[in-house]
This record gives C-alpha cells, sequence and structure tokens, in this order.
C-alpha cells in the first residue's frame, strides 16, 4: 500500500482522483492539500464521499506531502513546478494534471501560459504520461507531466500513422475538430461557465488558439520522430452541453501507399494489447456515453475515399483524459497491475 | 410610443425585458444602464439581440433616467429604493423586478434582506404588481413592485380559493412544492450555479428558509382579506435542471363548503377574462415548456380525495414570472392593451 | 462464485445489473435473455460493456436458467411470474425486478396492472426485498419482489418514525412530492420519452393515480403493522431532465409525541449500522447527484414548525431504487457481504 | 390575408409553421391535416398553442387544401410529390419541407431516398428554396423544396467563395464538421431517439453516407456554377445533447488568389442586405443558442494560416434551417415583407 497526496483536491480533477483512488486496492490517500479549504471534510464539499472517506483538507504542506510516496498536483497551471524540485528531493513522485511538465519547450509554454517555467532541469527529467506511447519512460520517471485531455484522444487517434511508419499521411493537412463537455474548463466560478449559458447551447471556442495546440503538435511530433511536420494542423475545439465526455474527430490526408494497407487491421494490431483502447468494427460511431466514467478509450475509422481517412475517438475527459491516466502512470510508476483501480466500467444511461 | 429605461441590463431579468421591449408596439428603450459595462453594445454581449438594437450600455444617469416615461429596476435587490424617490419627481414611473417594492412589512423586509429600507414612504405609495389581482391599483400607481416568481404561481394558484372567499380551505395547512429551472437564479458568477453542479441533478434548496416565503404570506393574506392565517404555511423550493420553467405542485385541505363545490368550474370562472392564465381541462398536467418564453401561466386541478385539492401551476419564471409580467404592468399603467408586445407563442420544442 | 442468469438485459435495470455483476467479486453472468435480440453480443448494443463480457443474448430457456443459481428477472410486469413456479422447483432463486411480487393484496395487483396473477402461491411465500427493513426474511427467501424506485424511497425515508414506534405521526396526511429521472420510465421507443419532449421541461405525470402508490400503501402498513392508516396519502411524482436520480419530498405532521423527541437523532440511530442509507447532518439537501452510480440513499429531515417534518431522500432510481437493490438482496441471499459489488463511488461531476 | 394549408401537423417542422404562422400579420392557417390525429385540436397536442388556435387537425383532404393559396407539406419525404401535381392544377402554391423536391437529380434522389420520384415534371420545374440565392425564383415559384438543415449552413456559409467567383477555393478539399440539436431528427417514437440516450451523450453518426450529403453537392453545383468539382467533399454530422440550434465547422483551402482577398469583407458585403444573415465580426464565436426559435444564421470567419479558411455557421434547425425559412419564401411568394412574421427575438437563455 502506497501512501498518496493530492495538491488541490477541490476542483473536478481532485475529486476525480479521489473516486478513483478511494477504491484503489494498493494505494491510499494521506494527505488532500486546499488553499481554501484547509480543516473542511471533503465529503462536506463533494457529498458523493460521504461514506467513503473521512479525509480533511489541509493547508499545503511540504513535509507532509514529502511523506507520500506519490503526489498529484490536480492545480492550477504554474503550482506544481513551484514546488517539484523540493519535493522530488526525497524520492516523492510528482504526477502533474497540469500543464507544468508537457511542453519540453519552453519558449511554447511561456507563451501559451504567459509564465516562465521555474524548474527547467525538473521538466528536463520528467516524462510525458501519455500511457500507452511513453510506457517504459514512465516506469522510471520521478515526474509525470499528464496529457491534457484534447491531446491524450489526437495522439492515441494519430499514433498508429504516425508511429515506426513513413509516409503514411500528409501530416501538414490534419484537420482535429475536437468538442468536450463543460467539466472540461474546470471548477471555477465564471459567468462563462453558469447552467443557463451552456446548457441547450453549441459552440466552437478557442478558434484562434487554444493551449492544447502546442502539445499536440511537440507529442506529434515526438511520436512521428520528425520535427515541424505538423507546422499546419488544424485545431478547433467545441464545448458541448454536457458534463463529461469528449469526441475528436480527425480529418487526415492519406498517402498513397496508406491507400494499399488496411488501416483498420493496423489501428486493430497496434492497440491489440492494451486494456484502455478499444478499436471498434468498421462503421461505429464511440459514443461519448460509452465511456462516461471509465478510463477508455475508443476509436473508431471512416474512410470516405481511398485517399481520406476520419478518425473518431472518445473518452471520458476526466478520466483517460485526466485522473485515471494519471493513476494509470502511477501504476506503472509503482510497478503495480496497470488497471489497479481502473476496472470500473462506464456508467450508462 | 412611450421611452423606457431599463436598470441593470445584464441580468436575465433585463435582457429578457430587452427582448420584449423591442418587439413591443408602444414603447422604445433609450436608455440601459450597467454598473460594469458603460459604453459596451448590449448586443456584443448578448448575440440574440444583433441586428435588433444598437442600443449600449450607459452609466447609471438618474436625468437621463428621468426623461424616460418608465424606468424598469432589473438590478439586485436594494437598488431601485437608492433611486425611486428621485426619479419619481418628475412623474417618470417605476417598475422593480427586485424585492424593493414588493412587502409592505418592513421588518420582514430588514429580516429577509438584510438592509433598512430607504424609502418607506414611496413603498407605502407603491403598488404590488400581480397584474391579475391588482390590476386597477396598477393602471393608477407610479411605483410597481413587480412579485417573485414563486409568489406569481401561488397567488393565481390559489387566489380562486380566497379572493372574496370564506371558508373553502384551511390557509394553515398549504404546502407548497415548488420547482424552477435555473436561470430563475439570475446570472452571477459562483460556483453552484456552473453547469457541471447543475446538470443532470436535482435537489432542494433553501427549506430552511426562503425570500419568497413572506411574500407569499403577505399576498396571500392580502388576496384572501385576513392576516396571520398562513403563518403554517411550508414553501419548500426545488432546483431542476432546465435554463427557464417554474412549477408549483400546491396541495390544500379542502373544507366541508368547498366540497360541495365544482371547483373545476370555480377556478374556469375566475380566470375567464384573463387572456395570459389558462385553467386546463381537467386531468391536464401542465409542462413548462408549454410556456417557454410566453407570458402564460397555466393552472390544472386534481382532487384525489374529496377534502384534497393539488394544484399544479406552470409559468416561464422570466416571462410571466418577472419581465413579462412587468411589461404587462406596464401597458396598465400606460392605458395600452394589456397584451401589447406580450402575445408570442412558447417555444416548443 | 454463483452463477446468475438476467431474463430481459436490454431494458436499463437490465443493463444497470450487468454493469455491477460483472464486477462482482462472487457471482459471474451466465446466461441473459432477450425475446428479440437473441444472438447478438450485449456489447454491441451497450458499447459501455466493450472489453468487459464477452455475453450473448439468448432466448429464454427455462433450462438454462434452472442451471443457474439465482436469476433476475428485469422485464415488464407480468413476466416473471409465468415462469417462477417451474423455475423455482430445482433451488434456483429469483429477484424480480418488476412488480409481480411486490403487492400480496390481489385485487390491488390486477386492478393497477392489468392482469390476474398467475401464481399467487409462491407470491404469497415471496418476500418484499427493501433490504434494509425485511433483512432476516431476504435471507431465506426464495423469491424476492425488489421494490419500486419511488416505493424504495419513501419506505426508508419513513420507516424511522412507523417503525416499532406508535403515534409519532398522522399517518393519513402524508403527502409525497416525489420526482424522477427519466430512466425511471425504462428503455422504450415511445412519443412521450423522447429527448425534444423532455429536455428543459418540467412536469407532474400519474397525478390521477400510479402503479407505485398502492405499493407504498401497502409497504408502509407493514412497517407501521396497521392496516389502513395511510388511505389518504397523497403520491405525486413529477419527471425531471435528468437521466438517473430520484428525490422524493415528503410532508409529515408530527403528534405531540413526536415533538418532544430528536428525530435527527432517531433518523441516525435507525439507520446506524446501514452501508447504505445515510442519514445526512441537519440543514443538508441531498443532491442526485451525490448517488449517481451508486447504491446509496440519502436523507435530510426538516422541522420548519414543532408540528411538521419533512423529509427529503435522494437515490438513483437505477441503484438503490433497482438494480443496486437486487444485488443487495442477492448477497444476503447468498450470505455474501452485504456490500459485495456495490461499494463504488458516485461520479460527481 | 392568404389561406394556409399545413399538411402533417404533428411533427416539429409543423408545429413550428403553426407557431410561427398564427402571428404572421397576413397569413391565415385554414387547413391542418394529420393521418392520425383528425378531429382532435391542435392545442391538445401541443399547449404552447392553447389560447392562440382552434385549429383541429383533419384528414388530408385535397379539395379543402386546393382552396389554400399556399399548402406546406410538413410530412416524411414521399407525401408531397403524391399530391403536388393535383393540388397546383388550380393554382395552389406548395412549400414542401421534406426533400420532395430538393433533388434535381432522380438518380440520387432514389438512391438516398429509396423511392422513385412520382412526379419529375413537376419537380422539374420546382424552384430550390434557399431564399437568400435564389430569391428571384423563388417569387414565381409554383412549387418549392425547402432545403434541408444542414444544406443551408453550408450554401450561406460558402456561398460568398463560390458564387460569380473563380478559383477562390479547393472545392475538392471541404471538409463539414456539423453538430445538430435533437429536434433535427424529428418527432419519432425511436429508441434512438429518447432522452436517455441522447443526454449528456455526444456521438457522430451518418458518417458512412447522410442524405444531406448529396443535396449540399447538387446546391453548391449550382452556387458555383460548375459540375463535379464537389466530389470529394466530406461532410460529418453529428449529435449535440439540445433540443435546437445547429452549428457546421466548415473547413477550406483557399487558393492563392483567395489569399490576396480580405475575405471578412467579402462576407460582409455578400451579405450587406440580409435581413437573416449576420456575418459576425472578426473573432467571434456564433453560439446555437443567440439564434434560438429565431429566423437567423450567423457566420464567423477564421483564417488560422493564409490558405485555410474556418467558417462557423449557426442557426436554428427548425427555423431558418426549416419552418422559418419556408415562411420567407412563402412571404417572396406572395410579394409580402420578407420578414414578415419572422422578426421575433431568438430565446436567451
Amino acid at each position: 500500500m502506497i501512501s498518496v497526496g493530492i495538491v488541490g483536491g477541490t476542483g473536478y480533477t481532485g475529486v476525480e482522483l479521489l473516486r478513483l483512488l478511494l477504491r484503489h486496492p494498493k494505494a491510499q490517500v494521506r494527505v488532500l492539500t486546499s488553499r481554501t479549504e484547509a480543516g473542511r471534510r471533503v465529503s462536506d464539499m463533494f457529498p458523493s464521499l460521504r461514506g467513503h472517506t473521512d479525509l480533511e483538507f489541509s493547508d499545503l504542506d511540504l513535509n507532509a506531502l514529502k511523506q507520500c510516496d506519490v503526489v498529484f498536483f490536480a492545480t492550477p497551471h504554474g503550482v506544481a513546478m513551484q514546488h517539484a524540485e523540493e519535493l522530488i528531493t526525497t524520492g516523492t513522485k510528482l504526477i502533474d494534471l497540469a500543464a507544468d511538465f508537457r511542453l519540453q519547450n519552453l519558449a511554447e509554454f511561456e507563451k501559451w501560459y504567459g509564465m516562465q517555467h521555474s524548474c527547467p532541469s525538473v521538466l528536463a527529467d520528467s516524462v510525458y504520461g501519455l500511457t500507452e506511447l511513453n510506457r517504459d519512460k514512465i516506469k522510471n520517471a520521478q515526474v509525470i507531466g499528464n496529457p491534457g485531455c484534447y491531446p491524450t484522444t489526437v495522439q492515441l487517434g494519430l499514433a498508429p500513422l504516425l508511429k515506426d511508419q513513413h509516409n503514411l499521411i500528409n501530416t501538414q493537412s490534419i484537420i482535429i475538430d475536437a468538442k468536450s463537455g463543460v467539466s472540461g474548463a474546470g471548477r471555477k466560478a465564471s459567468l462563462g461557465m453558469i447552467y443557463s449559458e451552456n446548457a441547450d447551447n453549441f459552440k466552437a471556442y478557442g478558434v484562434a488558439g487554444h493551449r492544447h495546440h502546442p502539445e499536440i503538435v511537440e507529442a506529434l511530433e515526438n511520436i512521428s520522430g520528425a520535427k515541424g511536420q505538423f507546422s499546419q494542423l488544424i485545431f478547433v475545439p467545441h464545448l458541448v452541453p454536457m458534463i463529461r465526455g469528449m469526441l475528436s474527430t480527425i480529418y487526415v490526408d492519406l498517402t498513397e501507399q496508406a491507400q494499399q494497407i488496411n488501416l483498420q487491421a493496423l489501428y486493430e494490431s497496434f492497440y491489440e494489447n492494451e486494456r484502455f483502447v478499444d478499436v471498434m468494427p468498421a462503421n461505429s460511431s464511440p459514443e461519448t456515453r460509452s465511456v462516461r466514467g471509465a478510463n477508455e478509450l475508443r476509436i473508431a475509422l471512416y474512410q470516405p475515399q481511398p485517399n481520406k481517412l476520419i478518425v473518431l475517438v472518445a473518452q471520458d475527459n476526466l478520466v483517460k483524459g485526466a485522473a485515471g491516466q494519471a493513476i494509470q502512470n502511477m501504476n506503472l510508476m509503482f510497478n503495480f497491475d496497470e488497471a489497479a483501480g481502473l476496472e470500473g466500467i462506464g456508467l450508462l444511461p
């Protein structure tokens, strides 16, 4: 049984970590911090946890956190990097669910997040936690930058076309039309997020630029091993009036070479041994409700013309897109069964 | 054509007033104020108004408002009463959609709204704007306290049993189980109002006490003409995951006398000439979507036992429960057709 | 490991049984029948189950079912009773999630369900499966009538006032204002259930009479041990635009005797050892999302006046209100930990 | 005052026609037919119409319809064409809201709608009712094929780039990622449309082929005046958990020539005199709720790279995408103000 700390337990990724970790067979949450709620029982704030834990929020105390085997940061961008250097000195592992350890490109980080990185050397040693693609590095990492929700769908949606492949797609004409439930924006008191502004409504947002864009580009470069090939990538996120769920519709131009290949078989083979990635049969349409609350990601392919591929990718943004994948990484880092605590079935209806 | 001012145009009652008044045949909105948005075009904030108005928000300027024939206050509680005395000196009429002129009982006002009333003499001369019940007084009023949304359903739901009636119901055992869409809580950046906290969820709120309770009691006393008879009334509001709409389910104990009467006929007769109150046939169930966007209120009756009556009352909380009724009152005050600007049909589906 | 059969696996209680049983440590679903889908993989119909089971629907085959240790009927009313007599001859236990074994009063059954009961003797020996109240009988039962969703909230909401108590409440003036998510109506192709008729809408239904009314009355009589005392009970269900969740707001008149008692303490003591019933602190408001997907029921009390009690009861209609309670009963019948397979935490947000 | 008939008044386009026509200053609905509801008052089925009309459904009677000046068919595909020939003999005009008169290509019609066209000669004389693009022809038409909802967004979204333009875009690489509220699927009792299958869920559908695809292609060919140029167009519709609203996100490759042009200015100029098409300022994001219930379509442009254009187009699928545009066409056909009956402001929130 490892001991776990969570910094920032009042947001949706925080409470989702709790939902999953409180039922984890090998991990126990010992420390739970909040700037604003110290002394309050977490189940008073999130009544779904009543009967499942007596944990109280505490102030952020690095000494307490250093006694944990692993600490999750479910905080706003910029918090984890302030504490990372100190925290890891005594061997504690760190998994950041914000963006502090996602981008190796410091200039891009500063540009999109509006702050300088405070511990570039920790960043340099950190590992990007897209589990299925970086499994070996994650096992030995001390610091993990857990991927953004949109980038998770894009990477797993395109990896079979890019990893160890050459010349299957035109990397410069990729279009990602992505849709997310409202919980993806977090738990914040802002006018744009209130019920009556979002229910029965649909819109694009961040069309002129979204922070996940540079993360997607850097990640795809790492998968394909070639820099600069995704500079023309288009990414348009949209907001869906639902709580959880994310669907990315990805449009790809296939090369002549790819047109000789059974892409459905390629995907099935690529993910053959993955417990959390489901390549659905031809002509399927992954619905977000099929993964509600589950650490699963479902993919379906359509080839409307010989040279065009449509990749549909669905996940729960809070699970495989955030807390679930973070625990999947923790499982690897501590040599647990990768699926420990993550085998729950999605809630349908 | 009268000229209209709206103070506080950035909330939901403000934008609803605009939606209705911009299409009103005899009224023109000339002034629209906002503490925070002065200089901004209202259609930039509410894109549904693009193409319908070039109005800009301005700072609150009493001189400008005094040149209007009527000014609506769609502000938080306590704002209208600060300006009322000055505003009405030159003949401008005032319709407050907040609570400043709803309660004649000053002690109750202070208790529930946490502030002293700043112009009791204006309050004393003001008229409570439940149109159907106070029509004559409204016609001659200079200041109107527009009713709360819940109190509107309760008064119109019970008036036929109380007005000019004696001894039809046990006034001390009335139970009001009320349900409202989320827009009833206004347009505020608060954590409790965000989408992911309200969607796919149902709860009671304000069970220990809600500001509309004293308003309901005072109003029912005025209708029945007897003080103190409603001190045991129970009122429990609930929050429904929908934008607009309100349904009150009212439980009443009937006297022996009432059991001799055809109550369906009583209601139908009572509202026979009312354009905006619809007594539905026996065994109907008024749905909130049947009045979505419309200045209508629908009532249905059930008598499960000889001595029990269930009154179901549905309205759109923003229309008949707020902006629509305010305009209905304005129409009376200026001797317009009472239905002017209010004849739109509800949006279904 | 016991072997389990499910008859009627294409409805929402069927898929919810699967979601829970596929993760149950001591039960394995071996047979899954459907009139219409025989031969189809259940995960083709419910993609949330992909990766969790290879089960296929089969035709209803009593011989196959008789080899199961227990069979759940997640069928329309009237199906279980056709097969019960035969099924139990060889010792198989039966848990019916429809109404066939809920009402001992045959006349009421015929009146409300429009059919004659086909096996009154099995009915006579069956046990009503409100777990917390009938635990001992359930342990030894062969046939269980699993309670309706509304009746579960009412019984657990009122039991502390009725069981082994005399004269705490006026049993003739109970009012139950109940609200349910749409999944409570099942998975049927009917116009009244389609999205655009229910979203952003609220209404009462079944006001003139609902099948759960006689079940509530019979059950409360059994709890209190007195017949005829609930004949005036009022029950009004409403439909909430959400998928899962149920809240009952129950209004009770307290006797003089009850006014001498700390009712909050009474409830807390009554449910002290119950893992799935949560008496919340004073002034709480149980939200349906706090039990979304969880086998939990939360209760809160308000005493607005000395002689009035408001009981708020929330549950997930598909879990504690149906499939979860059915499994809780199964656990008792096979001497498993009562919580086996039911410890999942609700999905919030 | 013209007299109007509506065939098929029980679907969502039927009730939306009624909502708009009952408030139209120059049209009166005289006949309303339904196969299944003859003799029933329309306000019994759609309570939002209570107080606004006493109309009853009648059986389809061609003689009665022939006495109308115009008849709308709000029926399934294939109904209007059965009656068109007979109906128009005496001068009655016909506006079909289904697909019978949308496609001039008979082979495509048969392929996608699974039926032979029964009156090709009427079809040949009919006019495609995309109002803004075919205004002159519509004025003189006797039979109108009212456009599909998706095709309306695509045509108005792309017309400025295609009409009287040469070589602004690569017509073969257009990608349309479209999203619709559930009412777009009509009012039908089908399992796939029920609330609990659609709420809190998002998915693509019809990816392998949607009936609006050939309509889009034929219409774009007509706008651009060149056949065969859109054969590679990609169209992927998605289903949004909301009642009304449609957003199309259209991805276009710009030619060198187009990169020399201010496309924002081109669009603004193109739609300068259109009352129902709103080109929003740069960096806007049209929300579907900004047109809820209104006959408006809003467009916004983004140019993420010199050679890429993203066109966002929002409308209410039941208004500008169906009933509203049909009435806009009627207004033209009878020489009314084009906006008569269509000036209502959208319902926000």
